[in-house]
């Protein structure tokens, strides 16, 4: 699986070009590409990062870290996924950075999503869905989740977030509808971002493999 | 105006039960139900509050606040607002504790809303609508409300919320379908809670004078 993720990362490289500011996700496949970020480095203008995680290796390498408010949109995202389904809808959160990764996402022309094939599935759901709640409200979104998914959620106990909050995973959810579900969980107060990547999908996914497969 | 806050504070206190736990809001007028609340501590079994400066205040007379973590839903929500339209519904953040309001509203199965008559309009958006936005999606979030509604966001600037996140408040608003505009508000990565009450609502207002008002 490493194997794949490093051809999912390297294959991601085609994507950037000259003079580009590109946003970095977070996670073991985005590593791979981070690395090979670093061969063409002064190519690029810089990188928007999606956690401290990712600025530290971006700066090892000497690749420059910029502030979002600072740079406009961009024209290119990269990053992994917890899960993937045909229509590039994705589940992420995995590693609790998601809410700065569905602000770059959300600024971003295209986003280049970069996955091994263990990652592929048909209806999203079976990896539980992560969702970054404000601290005090964590008992009155896990009661609001129950009663709107049916799914049950679980506080990640220990971890907050680069933006001190907490994180609920939200087991047994089949989500045969991922824009409405994210939709809807939206709407509860004290959610500051849902996991899933369906009102704003990936543009294209890499499967890593011997040749990667694209689409 | 003083005078009508002191009115209509102190009228809330009709809504507290024996035994109830009582979510408190935050603000000029909140403190006058605060101080009203302090004469009948002993009938109820504590509060919970929504800033730390309601926190101060309520200690200062020796009511317990509790964590609504540990509550559960509560009977009652006494807080106040910047903007109020005949539906109920309103505009709240001015003071910028919007996103712990929220939630302590969507806790509550009955929100007393305490305003002044100054608070009164036809339509909400004369009084700025207040975002709390993740301090790295500020620039993204404001070209996002210049797109979806057409008002002017302008961060305010030096206020860091108690949840450690920046305000724009967005003016020039005329807010027609505020159950539609709060809903896609909630739809931008990087918001943490809009200041508009309209999917849920206050149930019922109290506008200070003489007699006050109850509607």
């Amino acid at each position: 699986m490493t194997e794949a993720k490093r051809l999912a990362g390297e294959r991601a490289i085609d994507y950037v070009e000259d003079g580009m500011i590109v946003g970095v996700g977070t996670g073991s496949t985005v590593a791979f590409f981070i690395d090979a970020l670093a061969r063409i480095k002064d190519r690029i203008r810089g990188t928007v990062s999606s956690s401290e995680q990712s600025t530290r290796r971006l700066q090892m390498h000497g690749i420059e870290v910029l502030d979002l408010n600072s740079t406009g949109p961009l024209s290119l995202y990269v990053d992994g996924a917890d899960e993937c389904d045909p229509h590039k809808r994705l589940i992420k959160g995995g590693g609790a950075a998601l809410t700065r990764e569905k602000i770059i996402a959300e600024a971003s022309d295209k986003f280049v999503c970069i996955i091994d094939p263990a990652k592929r599935v048909d209806v999203l759901g079976r990896f539980p869905l992560p969702i970054e709640v404000v601290p005090m409200a964590r008992s009155l979104v896990a009661r609001q989740i129950v009663a709107k998914t049916g799914g049950q959620p679980v506080w990640r106990d220990g971890v907050v977030t680069d933006n001190g909050n907490v994180v609920l995973d939200v087991h047994n959810l089949s989500i045969t509808d991922p824009v409405g579900v994210e939709t809807a969980l939206n709407q509860i107060p004290g959610v500051v971002s849902v996991g899933l990547f369906a009102r704003r999908p990936a543009d294209v996914v890499i499967v890593g493999g011997e040749p990667p497969l694209v689409f």
